[in-house]
């Protein structure tokens, strides 16, 4: 019988990770497996990320290397490195074994060379090890570093009845079967069949007559980021990869695909906050300082350069107007805000491949659009100004200055992620702190210059 | 024989937009028909995303209704919804019969009312009809919401066999057999197996020996973002969703997910930009702007606030020590980067429950790293003040404002997100926007009280 409200979501208590350490504490071995045999995986991962360095490994060591390969994987990445450290290259090999390629192949690229080495060495099963290494020679951003050797693969030739007995072999290595990749003589890709296909078809039917030459499929050297457009584009689950000769050298399946799409969502989201990517909330303060402090020393900069600029103003305006300054924060803030706005729509649109069309149309959207804002926010802050000061002429020369801040932050932040993409460099760096800071300075500029014309100062 | 390079990304060119418009003006119907048969349904969407209303529309009445129905929920929402306008019920009706249920009920529900039951009258498939009905009943945002009635069912009690034949038959409806749901005989789900278990297994086994009694489920009620995560922690690519009684009601796939992640990640990304979800850039200017106004006006409010703040100590220290005021554009610009940087991280973390621990660790983590952080940047700051201008003193005051102000953006920028989802709100709208101009004004209210202190004035 299945149990109901637990299954949606494991919850890790206090109370759990307090048993599991009891458990250990008093090396309960048969008890402490019996209790961990019923979670899942990816669940013992999280109880693992909870307790330290030894008790992690007192339970990757207890317990059978085909469930601890699969934990380990799951793993946080700090975490494993610290395991790994901690087993010899042969109890490494040991868990490799278990793992489909392109696990194996992440896990031992995490190791150093030398370790690399010694643990590939280590591999009993001749075939697995080949397989890893030609894994290893892919970059790790490409359909190559994505792939795994593991598929189900017939030749044209071939009948649907000894087609579903080769199956039955090589199924076994394959977690799931997708597609079935049907390939000729020399390897390669020529088409699909799917396993309801194979089922439904009589079984002396040459696969060639029910193979499916409509294929998608992508080469080892593609973008990861490609694959992953592609695959959502097409709805697909699993794809094929091949070599320029066409050879099928492995598939892609979507759940690698989803951790492509949340790391990039997640690189950009903390860009656009001012971290370079790769942090988390549990990373320690010297790798959180790392990622943060550059953007903060570029505000830094941009402060100092509004500063400056504004000492210059002081000088020019001897003292009169120092109410002037009083709206520079308003004046700044607001080009920030402006120059966010613009650039993520502009950055997630790039993303999406959204942003067809030229750049001069998009520049006069976004002028049409921060005109509108822009004259809105102006009246608003004209009506206060005036209520405050009772003075018409600098009202009208803060929300004058107002709108054509709004407008030049909205036109920076629309052309520089697409004046970055073109370039080739990741448009997401423009958003957040770079933008602010430049639109602060900019904006503040103009509001000073803007300001002492009208004022006649 | 495949083509090499031009799978991996169709390319959308002027020159095959203007070949479709020709084709279109001059009626060449075979022509167009054999032209369009190359795409994939994604692609033909993406074409009809750039003609006309009157040219989509045509293509739509062109193209068999198997590929249209497909290329309709591709298509960009305005564009279907015009097109859908131009439909009579019974064209919708036609649509409706060859999309899975779960595409069925996501296009009826776009329709207004009215038309929605004139709509649902028309179809023709009674049991079609019924699901699409229950599944309309579901919020959008629940795991029924996103479910297919399509599954591959079979009862414990059957042969390896009997199963094979009966699942030829129900496959034909489902896309993608990712796994065989196992229920008793009251439609309870008790189990599962994969299509690779029943070709292995012996013709006369039972079901009920060789299913997997270890299957994950959601509740029909539970959240879509919960939804996700179970079926990203645990790899799946289809779950079976029940209701109260266990029963089985339909499944979820991966490609469903998908698309919640990745709408979760943009709708994170865009408050974090100051621009209320579900905007893209080629929306129109004025629903650009309901969506980006009211966080300019919040900032605007800030501004304002900011400068009556300002203008109350410019007051109090009778004109003396403008030059303060000059930083204030710099200390606001540290205190909105610092706060959007700590409450981005935690908003990412609570978003992918990676936030454990109480929130007074938390705020201890953040002020030791916003004071490192800090110290840095203060004595870069006084250095370069100090350079300028020969005053220890002003140098003093200004640096170590800068001090409290980041620990102090620091903490907020970590409690409120913190503070927010303890309530059950959404912490994605405490980045952006929200902190910055809090910010903004606590760190002017610090900066000034702490220089007033030290200069003593």
């Amino acid at each position: 019988m299945l149990d109901e409200k637990e299954n949606i979501q494991f919850q890790l208590t206090e109370h759990l990770i307090e048993r599991v350490e009891h458990l250990i504490a008093n090396e309960r071995d048969k008890e402490l497996q019996l209790f961990l045999d019923d979670y899942h995986y990816a669940d013992i991962a999280e109880i693992l990320d909870e307790l330290n360095e030894d008790q992690a490994l007192y339970i990757i060591k207890l317990l059978d290397s085909d469930t601890t390969a699969d934990v380990l994987m799951e793993l946080d990445e700090d975490i494993r490195e610290k395991v790994l450290e901690n087993l010899s290259a042969k109890e490494i090999a040991e868990e490799i074994e278990e793992l489909d390629t392109d696990d194996a192949a992440d896990m031992i690229s995490e190791l150093s060379e030398e370790r690399q080495e010694e643990v590939i060495s280590k591999i009993e099963d001749e075939e697995h090890k080949a397989e890893i290494e030609e894994l290893l020679t892919y970059d790790e951003n490409t359909a190559g570093g994505l792939m795994a050797k593991e598929l189900v693969k017939v030749y044209e030739t071939w009948t649907v009845a000894g087609c579903m007995r080769r199956i039955r072999g090589q199924a076994e290595d394959v977690t799931r079967v997708h597609s079935i990749y049907v390939v000729d003589r020399e390897e390669k890709l020529i088409g699909r069949l799917s396993l309801k296909d194979l089922i439904v078809a009589k079984s002396d039917t040459k696969i060639a007559e029910i193979s499916n030459s409509n294929v998608d499929y992508v080469n080892v050297q593609d973008d990861a980021e490609d694959v992953a457009k592609v695959m959502q584009k097409y709805d697909l689950e699993a794809i094929p990869v091949v070599d320029n000769q066409q050879t099928l050298l492995g598939r892609i399946t979507i759940d690698d695909i989803v951790d492509v799409i949340k790391e990039e969502a997640e690189k950009d989201y903390q860009l656009a906050a001012g971290i370079t990517q790769d942090v988390e909330a549990d990373d320690s303060i010297l790798e959180l300082t790392k990622a943060r402090l550059p953007w903060l020393f570029l505000g830094l900069v941009g402060g100092i350069g509004a500063f400056i600029i504004m000492d210059f103003f002081e000088e020019k305006l001897h003292g009169e107007a120092v109410i002037l300054f009083l709206f520079t924060p308003l004046i700044a803030a607001m080009a920030g805000n402006v120059g966010v706005q613009s650039s993520a729509i502009i950055v997630q649109g790039l993303a999406n491949d959204d942003v067809k069309g030229s750049i001069n149309n998009r520049l006069i959207k976004e002028m049409l659009l921060a005109t509108l804002n822009g004259v809105i926010l102006s009246i608003v802050l004209f009506l206060f100004v005036y209520a405050w000061q009772f003075d018409v002429k600098l009202a009208l020369a803060i929300s004058v200055s107002l709108v054509a801040v709004v407008i030049i932050a909205g036109l920076v932040g629309t052309f520089i992620p697409l004046f970055l993409d073109r370039r080739d460099i990741d448009p997401a760096i423009a958003t957040g702190p770079f933008i602010t800071t430049s639109n602060d300075i900019f904006g503040i500029v103009i509001y000073l210059i803007i300001s002492k014309f009208i004022l006649g100062i």
